[in-house]
């Protein structure tokens, strides 16, 4: 590794220096805050431009992450991991989404616990507070015993519906109890969302690659999906998704600006009004899927898209799956200026939400220590994708190159081209390892070397030896 | 009322009488089972086919009713009730559904529980086993304590589909636990089957009045409802049916054999195999939606339509909604050939049903029991809904006519042709008063002289001076 410094080193490369050698001796460790700039430059005595520039230096060779108005951070340096995949542009069309056989196939065998989890979004238990949410569900038996006995007609728990508006406030809105609408999971917010502003045969704008389920869920309601183009760091290619709003009449977009699956970005805000505003200009509504919003690594949670919506056509979609409890199907959507019709629709799709975890994760919510809860659950997160990249950037063929996720726990790799990803996919399965194969997250099959692995559990033996595995199988089907 | 007998009578009448005398002597009540007609015969020393013709006539005059297989049981004498809700057939064509607006506006109010109950198809919780299912809650909490850590991903429980599939001796089936898909209630399984048999555009075929959401559900996925007339005894008539199928190529069927909603009728299961080989031939396939099933007042548990499928073309929908907990939304579906399908929709739409309702009902169902307590509540809903027939009849003006439930807890009244019920259902509301009117139960607007009454709650003053209330509101409707 380069080294930040020598006897006649400009003064910002000495800067760095005591930051690098900090870091080397474990002083400041992956995941820990460095001092501000301010403090740095007041106790070196240096300029304000000149620590800047240090932390740049850091930044660009990989000690460093910068993260929105929190700060820097210390990473696994870039140069023991592979680099970050490579975006390309294209012109996209409309298509009939046709991926579901396979889809199906896979997914059963990602979901048999006996495997080692690499392949489906899921988080290992260890890390949920499920102790917690136990003692109020026996509390909420013995509190109020007949919350089985009732429908609990939409929009769902007003106790739940009050903590989720308090909470809006940290990612930029402020919505109340009555905006909000319970659903069961985020995929019923986003499914009846879709039918709320689309009919089959309408076009979908959404990101390249994209969660799967949606792609299928698109296609399982009648409508075309067009893929626009997507930066692993900055998200759709704006100028493609205008002129495809205007070509191919796009009837509503879907985009996930926090923690994205699979390339785990986070668009910053200018990007994210900069979505608003082109789609509100074209009166095409966005519909945002911030399922993984709250696991951002910054330790200020991120502005939803919402923040910035001024017409009411963005309707935001999100659960507790990913935070808290996958078995409790707990979600809820703000639709904005489609709300009655989305209440509508769930009432004519599930009835209800199912009362008692509406009610647990209420309390679990009201009892406080969510945002506690949340910065370890980060934390893990974050320690678990640096530890699986830097095995990956070890095992894996050179040419071999991975996103660096800004929340999260899915990476996004892209593999030599002669790796064919769903044949990975099926060896990997035979060792008993799972994985995702990424034809699987493109309807165009643009995705034929790529694979997505998921980050949900602590770093262990077992995982290094099947990353090691993985790493050989890339290696032989290189040949 | 007519007396059953005098010097001169003949044998059967001089029978009939006794069984009247122990009935107004109030040592047979409703609901009671009267002795068998073999032993009748030997204890009185006539012949079986006198007895047999003093029964008929005590049905006739509504003091017996035959349930199916378990003998002759005492119900409210006909006399003291209105007549039953004409039939009237008619050439249907597919209709756009459009009544939307005005059933959310109604589904507010209705779930308001405030109100009188005789909307919602919602039951007393004093009838449902809350205690038993906290108790089983409370244990899952402890013995299984990651329960909510996991998705249950489709098809769902284990434990849960072999309890199901044990059950389905009991109404004419032979399920295996692969067969059963766990769903977030009937509705959730119900448009599902929708969707996976047919596509926007497409008619479907469904008895007339019929359940709302369904109509509904309909609309919203782009289908035409195709209302076929349907007899308040003997459901859809299946000539119409079978020209409709050949006029309007009808893509699937749904209809509920078993206490319909909201005719509460029973088809006995000759007309049930006819139902299901007419569709057959014609390659449509039926949804069946057993809601009430378990709900039949008999002894014997009805069988489904599907009992008698024999090309995969039958899919099963209920729920334990209407039996055991609205809250919880535990749903089935048994969706013959379409299996893989409808679990393919059930991942796109919900993920999967939430973990711990499911796991309390199969705990349920095996800890025993179920059965007797299904008895206890078939009898409460009988001598509910009998109740709530007495006090129209007393009530409500001369011409009203309603229905004779075999099963479930819902009346369908007739009211006379002047009364406008979304008019009598405003003016109910002003008084605190729920009830449906019948213009949301056709597409088409069939029965604008119709409501549908909930008997979910047991006989109370309340309820009796409602009722009285609505007569008199009824009665000012006609002046």
């Amino acid at each position: 590794m380069e080294r930040a410094t020598n006897s006649e080193a400009p003064l910002y490369l000495k800067v760095a220096q005591l930051i690098e050698d900090q870091i080397r001796a474990g002083v400041l460790r992956v995941g820990d805050r460095i001092p501000s700039i301010r403090s740095l430059s007041r106790s070196q005595k240096v300029s304000v431009s000149t620590t800047l520039q240090a932390y740049f230096w850091l930044e660009n060779r990989g000690y460093l992450e910068a993260r929105n108005k929190s700060g820097f951070y210390v990473r696994v340096p870039v140069a023991e991991l592979a680099p970050e995949p490579k975006f390309q542009n294209s012109n996209p069309a409309p298509a009939e989404v046709d991926v579901g056989d396979m889809l199906t196939k896979i997914m059963r065998a990602v979901s048999d616990r006996g495997k080692v989890p690499l392949g489906a979004a899921c988080q290992s238990p260890v890390l949920l507070p499920y102790h917690k949410l136990n003692r109020i569900t026996r509390a909420i038996t013995q509190k109020d015993p007949l919350h089985s006995s009732y429908y609990q007609f939409p929009p769902g728990s007003e106790l739940l519906r009050r903590q989720i508006a308090r909470r809006s406030f940290d990612f930029g809105c402020s919505f109340s109890a009555q905006d909000i609408l319970v659903t069961c999971g985020a995929m019923e917010a986003l499914n009846l969302c879709l039918r709320a502003v689309a009919k089959p045969g309408d076009v979908i704008a959404l990101e390249s690659p994209t969660y799967f389920g949606m792609l299928q869920a698109i296609e399982s309601l009648g409508m075309r999906a067009l893929e626009v183009p997507t930066h692993p760091r900055t998200g759709m290619n704006l100028d493609v998704l205008e002129h495809s709003v205007k070509k191919h009449r796009v009837k509503a977009c879907i985009a996930m600006t926090n923690c994205h699956n699979p390339l785990g970005y986070i668009l910053d805000d200018d990007r994210k009004k900069a979505l608003v505003e082109l789609l509100a200009k074209h009166q095409v509504p966005l519909i945002e899927d911030d399922l993984y919003g709250d696991l951002a690594f910054d330790l200020e949670r991120p502005k939803v898209a919402k923040a910035f919506d001024r017409t009411g056509m963005v309707l935001l979609c999100t659960s507790f799956s990913k935070v808290l409890a996958p078995g409790f199907r707990v979600g809820w959507v703000e639709a904005g200026r489609f709300r009655d019709e989305v209440e509508r629709l769930k009432f004519l799709t599930t009835i209800a939400t199912p009362s008692l975890p509406q009610l647990v994760v209420a309390n679990f919510l009201e009892s406080g220590g969510y945002d506690r809860y949340l910065r370890r659950l980060r934390l893990a997160f974050s320690e678990q994708v640096q530890a699986v990249s830097k095995a990956i950037a070890k095992y894996f063929p050179s040419g071999t190159r991975l996103t660096r996720p800004a929340g999260g726990y899915l990476l996004w790799v892209e593999l030599p081209k002669a790796v064919n990803a769903l044949k990975l996919f099926r060896q990997a399965l035979a060792e008993n390892i799972t994985i995702l194969p990424g034809q699987i997250f493109s309807a165009s099959g643009q995705f034929p070397s790529h694979i997505r692995i998921s980050c949900g559990y602590p770093w262990s033996d077992d995982l290094d030896r099947a990353l090691l595995t993985l790493g050989k199988l890339c290696e032989k089907l290189l040949r």
